[in-house]
């Protein structure tokens, strides 16, 4: 499948906070840790479980920049 | 300065392309590649240039998920 | 592939739109339309085309509900 | 009242999930199901319920597409 | 009209400036400036001119804070 | 620091309530009140509390207008 958001970067997920409708899933991509939050419905969907192979998605309009201190 | 924004991975400016209202900034991130999509008055007025230092952004409900193929 | 986006919608592209870093894409979904704005990289990498059969993944953050007049 | 959104899908509220701050507002649009995530205070304040007539709105940059399996 | 979007801004059209398929919109909320980067399609339809009163709306999702220096 | 997001409003913190996972921020800005969900950990980490002053960023492409009634 091929997707229009143009950042997939490769991870591994460490850690998974559900809580009511919503879950914290933590992914560990390369030496940076990236927190995605999504539907509690879709971990369980999805089967995701720490140790899994993901691909976090991102548009690259959702990226922001900053430079300096 | 503090940021709400979960996900703040350093990174430096690769390439820079705009065109019009837009800009696309593609900073490396370890063994990754982030494309930003701003608008070309953020390039400006932050003066961002290729080899640039800078943390990329990125809200946590911003990162959706896939896991397989 | 599984992806935690809640929103996936089938539908066929209708028109493409590109310009400078940008891309218009016009999908029909059922009996409606639904524009999505993505790079014109995006487009060009998937091969996109009027006629393809895609799905529409929005995020159910970014969904906002209107009542009334 | 106009809306700079390109995408404004009629629908009927068919399930309303209400968890501490969040709501999950399903919605029937034609053939398809979209779900919404809103504040529960959004659900409240827009006095809303199952069987309303509703119009979910999605800016178009936040559409992502996909092709193939 | 109700929306679900917790943030609506009214405001004062300032300027607009439209490339392509974009077009950026500069509105005067209070003593603050907003810009808005929506679809040059989206100005059109609306006739969004110069002077015109207009809300701006955002998810509360989309908003991040930042403290300190 | 300087960020590529055209909306830097700056408030002082007047609400925080905070459930599971996620917190809901209330900002005064100006004579308008901005609300933000950020996540309960953003808060925690920043040390967010009631009074602070407080930069709300917002990018321009989440900004949606509205026009008449």
């Amino acid at each position: 499948m091929r997707v229009s958001a143009r950042n997939k970067l490769p991870g591994v997920v460490q850690e998974i906070t559900t809580d009511g409708l919503m879950a914290k899933v933590s992914v560990r991509i390369g030496d940076n840790h990236l927190v995605a939050l999504v539907t509690a419905e879709a971990v369980k969907e999805m089967g995701l479980a720490v140790g899994d192979e993901v691909t976090a998605m991102i548009k690259s309009t959702s990226v922001m920049l900053a430079k300096g201190d």
